[in-house]
This record gives C-alpha cells, sequence and structure tokens, in this order.
C-alpha cells in the first residue's frame, strides 16, 4: 500500500484536478482491562470500535457528494460488535451537501441519538460508566422486556439508537441554531422474535415476526451552539410507537470546565398497559487541565411506580498525543429490584484514533 | 489516514521504484426511495453496493500480478449483501496478466454472467427494472422451485450469477474478438438444502445436502466490439448440468444512442421431467444527451406451457459528475400465474462511485 | 481513491508535521488448485489470506502507538475464514512501544505460537503439506475429540492458536535474546459446546457451554537470534489447563540454506484420563537458489499408546517478484488409526502480497 500512494503522489504533482475528491480511512481502537462486580477480569472497551471509510466529492457550486461507511468491531475477541450486528453497524450512508443543508440516506444515528452525546457527560461513550445508552434515553433501549429504542424492529442485538431504511436531512447553523430530522419507513428490518410485551395483552398492538411498523418512525432535534453555552430540545418515536423526548444543556464558565445537564422522558403507552413512562436526568461535568481530562456524572432514572435507578460515574483520560490517550475510570449502579443492575465497574484502557 | 499518505508522499520523492505497483480502493453507494406494488415504501438500492480493494504489480516484460477484492453490502440496513452472501461476494481473485491474457482464480462472475451485462439496457443493474437477473438468464436465477443459476451448491442466498472454487480466463482482443473462459471444481460450496426438484422424483439425479456436483460447472463467451457494433455468443453448464446459451447485439447509429437486443435459452433437462426449457428475449436502448440518460426496455421469458412473463422498464440518470447521479425509474412486470409476479416498481435515489 | 491520495499529496507539502504517523493496508491473495486422496480436485489456498490495517504514531520520546486489524478471507468462496471465524480472525490490537518493549491489548497469536513458525520448513503456513497446526504444537489443536488448542473456549471453528481477551508483552531484544509473554482472561468466548472430554468422565473438571476456565491462560517464549544460529524455548497453558512446551533451533551453514528442527511435548492430563501426553518433532530444511526455494520437512507424533503419525513433504516457491510467487508441493501424512488421517496431498497456486 505504501508504495502505491507513492506512486500516486509522484502522479499527482501533475493533476490538480484531482484534488477534488478524498476518500478517507479512518477508525477507533479502544481495549482496557474491566471488571464489574461478580463477573471475571476482562478485557473490554470503553468507546466503541471503528473502522471506516469516508469521502466528499465536490460537484461544484456549492454542492458536495458524501457516504460514509463504518465497521464496528469487539478489539477483545475480533468479530463484529456484538457478534451479530450488521457489518457496516457505524454507519451506512450517501448524500448530497449544499447551501440547503444535508440530505442522506441509509443507516445511521437518529437527529435524537446525534444530537444527545454533546450534553453528556462521556460523549455517548458506551462504557458502563456512560449514561448515553440507558439514563440518557430514559431506558429507551428496553424496557422490561419490552423491545423498543430507535430500531424495535430490528434483529435481537441491533443496536438501539440507529434508524436503518431511513432519509437525514441536517439544516445549515443559522446564528447557532440548527434542525435536524431523520425519517424512517415502516419496514421490518430483520427482527426475529415478536415484539415482547404486545403478545402479553390482547388488548396491545401485536407485532408478529417480520410484521412492519405500525407508523413512521421519525426523529427531530433542534441544537443551539453560542460560545459558551448549547442547548437541545428533540423528540423521537420509534416504529411501534413509543416516544421520547429530551431537553439539555451545556455552560462553559470558564476555559477547560464544561458543566451540562439533561432531562428526558419516555413514554411507551402504545406498548405497555401499566406504567408506561420512564423519566430520567444526568448532571455532568468535563474538567481539562494540561494533558489531563476529567469526567464526572450522576443521574437517575425513575420507571412509574418502579424502583429508582441511580448512577454516579468517573473518569480521567490522558493524552498521549491529540490521537491517543489512556484513561481509567468507575463507576457505581444502584437498583435493588433490577437483578444485576447494582454493580461497581472499573476500566483502565488506551484509546486510539487513526 | 490523511497523515500517513502524505508521510508517504513526502518519502516517496526519493524512491521512483515504488511507482511500480498500487493498490487501489473503490466502491459505490446507492440508495433511494423504492415502492413495490402491494409492499410498503422503503429505502433500497439500484446498484449492487460494493467496497472494493485491488492492485496490480508490475512483474516486468510484460508481466503483471492481480488481485481484486469485493465486499458488497445493503446500504439501507449496513448488513452485508443480503445479510448472508460471503464478505467479498463480489469477487475475490488473484491472477496473472501477459501477452497469453488473463488467468484468476477464486470466486467471480462467470464468463457468460460477465459479457451479458453490455447488452441489457440497465447494463446489469440488479434493480427490479433492470433484466439481468431474471429475462437475459432465461430465469437461470431459479425456476419453479428448482435452484439453479450458476451456483446452485451454495449456500440459500447466495448470488446466482458467479462460480466460486473457479479458474478465469480471458484472451487478448484480436482485432475487436476476444474469449472468456471460466471453469469451476465439482465442490460443494456450503448449500445447505438438497436441490428442490431433484427429490421430487426419483427418475431424476439426487443432490443430497453437501453433495457435490455431477459435472464440472463452466462458462464460454465470445465477444465482439468493433466501433458501433459488438456482439456476444455465450454458453454456460453449470454443476447440477443446467445449461444456459445466449446470443446478443447492440448497435450505435448515432452518438449517444445504443439499440441492443439478447435471446437466451434454459435447458434445465437434467434435473426437471416436464417443461425443461425457458426462452427469453430483451430489445433495449440508452440515449445519452447532456448530463442526461435515458434507458428503455422491453422484454419476454417463455417456460414451455407456462404462460409468459413480460416486463418493460424505463429510466433516467442525471449526472452531477463523471461519478455521481441521480436517477428515477419505472418498471411493470405481468405474470399472472405466478403469485407476486405482476408488479409495478418505482424507484428515485442517487448513485455515488468513489 | 487514486484522487485522493494525490489531494491529501498536494496538501502534504505544507505540513511536515503530518509526517508523523501511518496507516498501511496490506494483505495477501493465495490460491490455488489442491487435490486430497478421496477428495474431489479443489481450489484451495496454501497461506492464510489477508486484508489489514495497521498503523504506528509516533508520541515522541521513543514512545510509539500501534494498532492492526486483520481480517481473514477464503479466496476461493470469498467467505469469512472457515466462514464462521472473526471479521479480524488475523489479529485485532492496539498498544504502546518504547523502551520498556510492546505491550498490547487485544486478539493475536499467542506467544508460543507466533515464535515457533521460525523453526517449522513451512514457516507456518496452514497448508496441509506444513506442519504448524498439528505436529509443531503437538496435537494441541485438537486431539480425540477434546477441544483444546490456545483457545479452548472460543466459539466452535474458531482458530486454535491465538488469544482473545488477552495482553501481550514482548521485550526489548538483548544481544539476541528476547523475551515473549501473553496473558488471557479466565472470559468465555462464546463456547458454544461443552468441552467434550470432559463429559465423558465426572472425575473430570467440567466445563458447561459459556463456562468460564478454570485457569487464567498464559504462553511464554524465549527466543534467540545471532547470525547464523537460532534457539526458541516455549511454555503455555490454555483456560483449560492443557499444558504445551516446545524446544526448537536452527541453523544457517551456508548463504541460502537453513536447517531446522523442534521437539514439542503436550499434556492433557486435566482434561484426559488415559494417556494424556502427545509428543512430535520436527526436521527441516529450506534451500534457496537464485528466485527458486525449496522447502523439505518431516516429522512424527506420538500420542502415548497411540499408532504414530507421520508426515513428509516438499515444495517449491517460484519468485515473480519480492511480493508474488508461484509454488508447487507435495505431501504425505500416514496414521493407520485415525479414519482420513492417511493422506497424499498435492497443491499448485499463485501467491500475492500487497
Amino acid at each position: 500500500m505504501k508504495k502505491s500512494l507513492v506512486a500516486l503522489a509522484l502522479m499527482g504533482a501533475f493533476s490538480a484536478a484531482y484534488a477534488q475528491s478524498s476518500v478517507t480511512i479512518y477508525g477507533t481502537v479502544d481495549a482496557g482491562v474491566t471488571k464489574k462486580t461478580d463477573t471475571t477480569t476482562a478485557i473490554g472497551k470503553r468507546d466503541n470500535n471503528k473502522l471506516g471509510f469516508k469521502g466528499v466529492e465536490d460537484l461544484g457550486s456549492g454542492l458536495k457528494a458524501l457516504f460514509q461507511l463504518e465497521i464496528r468491531y469487539e478489539p477483545d475477541t475480533g468479530t463484529l460488535e456484538s457478534g451479530t450486528r450488521p457489518l457496516f453497524q457505524g454507519e451506512s450512508r450517501v448524500g448530497l451537501q449544499g447551501d440547503f443543508g444535508t440530505v442522506r440516506l441509509g443507516r445511521g444515528l437518529t437527529a435524537l441519538q446525534a444530537s444527545n452525546t454533546a450534553f453528556e457527560p462521556w460523549s455517548g461513550l458506551p462504557t458502563p460508566a456512560g449514561f448515553q445508552t440507558d439514563l440518557q434515553v430514559a431506558g429507551y433501549t428496553t424496557a422490561y422486556g419490552i423491545k423498543s429504542g430507535s430500531d424495535p424492529l430490528g434483529p435481537a442485538g441491533n443496536s438501539a439508537n440507529r434508524f436503518s431504511n431511513a432519509l437525514f436531512y441536517n439544516s445549515p447553523v443559522f446564528s447557532g441554531f440548527q434542525l435536524n430530522a431523520t425519517v424512517g419507513t415502516k419496514e421490518n428490518n430483520g427482527n426475529l422474535a415478536a415484539i415482547q410485551g404486545t403478545s402479553l395483552n390482547p388488548l396491545l398492538p401485536q407485532y408478529a415476526i417480520g410484521a412492519n411498523g405500525s407508523a413512521v418512525p421519525y426523529s427531530l432535534s433542534g441544537t443551539f451552539n453560542n460560545g459558551p453555552l448549547a442547548a437541545m430540545a428533540a423528540y423521537e418515536r420509534n416504529a411501534i410507537e413509543t416516544k421520547l423526548w429530551s431537553i439539555a444543556a451545556a455552560v462553559t464558565p470558564m476555559p477547560g470546565l464544561k458543566l451540562m445537564g439533561s432531562y428526558q422522558k419516555q413514554d411507551q403507552g402504545h406498548t405497555k398497559l401499566t406504567n408506561p413512562d420512564t423519566k430520567a436526568w444526568i448532571l455532568g461535568a468535563n474538567y481539562t487541565v494540561g494533558a489531563g481530562k476529567f469526567l464526572l456524572g450522576y443521574g437517575q432514572k425513575t420507571p412509574d411506580g418502579v424502583e429508582k435507578t441511580k448512577q454516579a460515574s468517573a473518569g480521567y483520560e490522558y493524552s498521549l498525543s491529540t490521537r491517543t490517550y489512556v484513561y481509567g475510570e468507575l463507576s457505581q449502579r444502584k437498583n435493588s429490584l433490577v437483578a444485576g443492575d447494582s454493580v461497581k465497574y472499573y476500566g483502565l484502557g488506551i484509546h486510539h484514533n487513526f
């Protein structure tokens, strides 16, 4: 490969036109030693591990063509993420960008799920110390045996924060404001099991194996960024009509310090007869000093008439370069009613971007 | 990645020898909104979606080493093509090229399947509006529950137009003429089910689960290209002795206009007792004007003693650049005897090569 | 892709800092015609087929960050290696390198398995003509229905010479000496079946489906390289407490000639009541003359109280360049007690690195 690039470089000196397009290979390898209450010491990860291919083509007059394909994998075993997820679990999208904003087709994070990570102290990292996969979506992922999340009609084990078969729109930024919208289809995306819970009660809508959704899923978010202030309001309804909304804000009172908070509510009234609502809030801080970065977070999740889940986490990242850092983190999660949901977690590892 | 290329580029200035070899990353991302009679609106594709790696090494004295590995995937879900196909569904081949022509080993399109796309108005695109996957191979893919196609011993869901375990030869071009030959092995390629139809009648040859083929599969094509004229004659016999032959021609009477036609016949006499023959013909036109390209096609498939299938399609491509175009197409297919085979299809999307 | 590289190259002229890091795409495509006693002629492989991505980032003051991700595939069918292995079967590791040596986390060859290939006449190639997968590890891979190897708790079909969930250390080289150590975890890596043999006798330790190991697996090797002499001593214990040790040496009496030998012993006493030990030895030679290289090897495997397995192999490689060669090889293996273990093997093909 090295050889080839050089060949092309030499060639390139004579063809400036070539400079108009690009393909970039990028990725993340993150691995560490992890320990969770009552489980054996393991080699695990803190971040999603990625190997991606993306490109931009300049079509002239401000128009661009974009694509991105992102493989996700587990570094400790070399398998695809969760062993069964799509090859391009990260995303597979193609589209156009211009004065009108960005329009893409394919599979990727929903508007809500793509916007809320900026208001979560772990920036949406999937580590147990982070808050995004559960508290920041008010248990949207799955709750009490009812498969939900953004992709309830996907195969078991599929990620819960993406739409497949969707159209993605991001507006231009107007004086700090941006609108983001994702609209999916009712297509069943290979779900192998009937949505649980619906079968528990004939009064509830039934989603048989392989059935399409009962509504067109969509996700909306509005974000605001202006100097030390940032804010978000977002709403999503998935194909089985579970609803989720979230509001969040962040402030940077002094250089290096970021304080953030969010509140979110999930409504499963369409597929759950009793206690369909779940509320959650998170407070967090990031403090950067020299090559070090401290992360702190605390949050609670409160399902109707069920005991609260409480989570407190602390982490530290030490940068060896702009692309590489080592980290340590610990987290405590408490919920006396959910078996195995009261755990301490420790992680120590290395994170490398390429 | 960007960083690395530059590093290499700087390095390269001192080593012209490097210019002899290359690895190229290439691909296609094609996604659109599709609608088929009696199915929900979907995000789908028109072309095969590819992410490929290929290279050429100059061995001196006109000899070259070649390899190509091509991933195929579904852009709407991020999975591998059809969810279950090989990682390198597109192809996985390595070989040598010289004055003798090109010899490759591995998996790829058969000589017939690689040659006939030039005579199909959709250039072999797998969209329902295209003709190659069914009419242009006279129903070879599968017919009346008898799994067939070029790879009948492959796993269910595997593509029907490739040989695995094969040797591929392409002759040099002699005044417009080229010969192409593909020879496979009898290896069972992981077929999980006995070939249907064979079990329907004990008089017919039996292909049990995992059984090898009864004959060495091979595929031959001869092509001719000379200015405004092109023609093809091809013959293929697969490992369960289904035979397929095809003749085709194309003419370019004026710049931008291409007219084409093909006739093909499938003989399933080895595995089917009654009405073993299927005939099909296609007429098509491509007309390029400015950045626009019009596609038109009509064809019929006539299985022995079974009602004809008729298909008419129209499409339009508008190029935003040499690598990117948007498209719209519609198609009507009629066969009153085959359930779900009388459908209208609409597609609207974007096609990007990188 | 070419286009992009050029774009970056042009850009690079203005940013020397970029030169500090790199991502390299590399791989191997190896395909040939193979014939084994009582099997149909097949298209197969001689070497592992690879598509890899690796990088090095200079962190300054002698410290480097490293990563490597290696896809393995079958060239004859385009599937992942063995059809079911991890996407990055080759390896998935990230780590740091400095004066202290190299430390990596993830999945890869164990210290023993990475060191012994230098003392095997086929350099560890997985071809049936090679010795590494069976004789050089004294039948460690699997023996008499007892799943073993470095990864006994991995899924069926997983490679037997790697640790998942491991920490890898390589010391610096001190006057020819290097120490290598791999330490895994007890994590069950997705094994779908109880370890056979353990269930045969209640007196033996039981490893139920999905059970963790009974010991922390580790692998150690010490190597010595000094001019014409090389030597190795290695020891490994896997998660079900099977033990393997090996000693090996090689000498280069004259330019182009390399003579090598190894002796190894496996102890399955922890999971096998009778005849738990297996011993094996191999003698081999490589002779390079001009563009040609001759390979010769002979070895025996002697399980306690069971008939010997004897293997003799001969091969020839002819280099078309530093990256490409064609090869032919034949091998005979004899063991009258193990069904199908007395076979003749022939292979003829091409090997291309990129």
